[in-house]
């Protein structure tokens, strides 16, 4: 086990094999660290889903961690240069499945506020961390649910750090202030099935559907703004046929799944799409999931501590983006809070031989550290270091 | 057993379950009835397809009936109202599978013939029959390896009348003079696989494609002619996907099929297709399959030897037909032959509870014995019936 503590903890959690939505003891490990620290301890299971609700004082402000226990599944485990739930060393990084994604995020969180705490005991507002394992997943029974158990007590988280792994080459050189919404839709176009030596006799939907859906494709749906790229549509799966090369089929079915900006509702996402089936005079079904809103962190006391500390820390200046995947910051920007994300390099996660480069880990927790310093205790860094 | 000896040979024929490419010894009792009358045989097994050649004369001309003895399958053997392979009779029905499609042509065929050589001993020309049990499948052991033989030893048809169901309200109503070309392309569309929230690294085939497909979708290939209707296109398979909703695929594939008339050519519209995917600037592969030709028996003896025998048998008028699939007559006329498709009514082929009115098959072997004395002793058919 190494010297430090961060690459300690991340070793002990990564052993865990904690797919989705398995949690296999990795909040009860956190749990322990925290109650040493003081922080009360609450377990919020719901279905398949463990979470953990820890906080550490009363009063306001809240600043809140936010993570994750569970992580993808390995693969083929052969694959691997190491075993991927055997945490493993190699040129200065640290193999395993969760390494980056985000197991050594959790363990630099934990590091960061012992470290806090023990130096400035009487800070300001209160700590909390919200930890769910069920991020890689359906994400139905994870943070969604703590936040709506939170709302219900109104217990109201003011800033919130999510430990994804936002940097692209360098520790910090990202922090995502925003995520696009998703929103995703099934449809189906129905013809008439027939055999293709009686063209007279079948509607085909392919046909029919082509032209709409080459509409789409090159439609423009948004143009973006400061923080967030153009609207972006993609057809994700299409079939249509019965394997015969002489029967035109039935129907034509397939999804979509669009990545929004503020620029645009969902409302009237769904809108055009109908429009233009309409359009087209198809008989269609559509069925439509929402899988998050956009939300975005466009200024405020967290997004300026992020920064200050990344350049405190690294002498770097970071970029904003709000670019990428969802995460589980969606749920809990729409409660009010500031949100921002920041972790390791994320060019290996979800992938075979995911890895962290040791140093990161190490410095991710004095960045955590310093941006707790810089909310809850100003006059602490408000001085030279 | 009925007493007509058309019915008789028919049912005898129904159940013997003759699925392609079995024969179940049919080809056996034909010949049988065949040699009685002065037939040679000769039985051409090519790899899992019996055929049989059977020809009474050396001089010319020579007409030929042409049939198959194979079945599509039964099915579902319950969802019958009785046994497929039974024939059974029910409000004036022959029912079993082949009934219409096409083992009672076949015992029509059989029938005239011998009713035909009794009567007229000293016809004109030969009579042959060219049977085989593979024109339902994959048709490539069948019809035309058969004609490869009889073209390497300059035998040569002169009139052929293929015995498939071209009826479709009452026997005789329709003939088949010719019949579309069919064309297969199988294709595949290149992209860039991806992840939907990075859109800027993905090339999705399927918003690559639909632009292409709309407009081969929409376009006239030509506007047909007197005898055939415009040629068709119609995509029949599409699949691009990973399942995933945030996965851009990395391909499209799909086919589409051709019926074509003798307005295009294979080459023609194979251009049209390379010209519109190569002007969309798609990454593409195509392979393409020729299933037939068109064909067409615009005017000659045997046409009007089969109109006036329809007038002569059942007192009303044919109509000319190019229309339907494919039928083995593709391999028969590119020879130089006439060839005429003349059958029972079509309305249940291929269909659970197929059957054929039992009055159309006494029927069908008259008009088949005026059909041959309208081409081998037409001293005989100027006289009055
Ligand atoms: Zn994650
Ligand atoms: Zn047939």
């Amino acid at each position: 086990m190494s010297q430090c503590p961060v690459l300690a903890l991340a070793e002990q959690l990564i052993a865990r094999p904690s797919v989705t939505p398995a949690d296999e003891g990795c909040q009860e490990l956190l749990g322990e660290r925290l109650a040493a620290i003081g922080f009360n301890l609450e377990t919020l299971v719901f279905e398949d889903t463990t979470n953990l609700w820890a906080r550490r004082g009363e009063q306001g402000p809240l600043f809140c961690f936010a993570g994750h226990t569970d992580v993808v599944p390995a693969g083929d485990h052969l694959a691997w240069s190491s075993p991927p739930f055997t945490p493993t060393y190699r040129d200065g990084y640290l193999y395993g499945r969760g390494a980056a994604d985000m197991k050594g995020s959790l363990a630099a969180m934990v590091v960061a506020c012992e470290r806090f705490i023990s130096r400035h005991p009487e800070h300001q507002g209160s700590i909390a961390f919200l930890i769910t394992s069920d991020e890689e997943g359906p994400f139905i029974n994870g943070t969604t649910r703590v936040i709506d158990t939170l709302e219900a007590r109104q217990e109201k988280i003011d800033w919130c750090v999510v430990g994804e792994p936002s940097s692209s080459d360098w520790l910090g050189d990202t922090v995502k202030n925003g995520r696009r919404g998703s929103l995703t839709g099934d449809f189906v176009i129905h013809g008439k099935q027939g055999h293709v030596a009686y063209p007279e006799q079948v509607r085909n939907p392919i046909h029919l559907a082509a032209p709409a859906l080459a509409e789409l494709a090159a439609m423009e749906w948004d143009k973006g703004n400061e923080f967030f790229p153009p609207t972006s549509f993609q057809l994700a799966n299409i079939q249509a046929g019965t394997g015969a090369t002489n029967v035109v089929p039935g129907k034509l079915q397939g999804n979509f799944n669009f990545r929004f900006s503020t620029e645009s509702t969902a409302a009237q996402l769904q809108q055009r799409v109908l429009d233009t089936f309409e359009r087209h005079g198809l008989d269609y079904q559509l069925r439509w999931t929402l899988n998050g809103q956009p939300f975005l962190t466009a200024a405020g006391r967290l997004l300026r501590a992020t920064e200050q500390a990344i350049v405190d820390v690294t002498g770097k200046t970071t970029t904003l983006s709000t670019a990428g995947g969802t995460s589980d910051g969606r749920f809990i920007a729409p409660t009010g809070a500031e949100v921002v994300e920041l972790g390791p390099v994320n060019a290996t996660i979800h992938q075979v031989d995911e890895c962290v480069r040791a140093a990161d880990l190490t410095q991710l927790a004095q960045l955590y550290q310093r941006i707790l310093e810089h909310t809850l205790c100003p006059q602490v860094t408000n001085k030279p270091r």
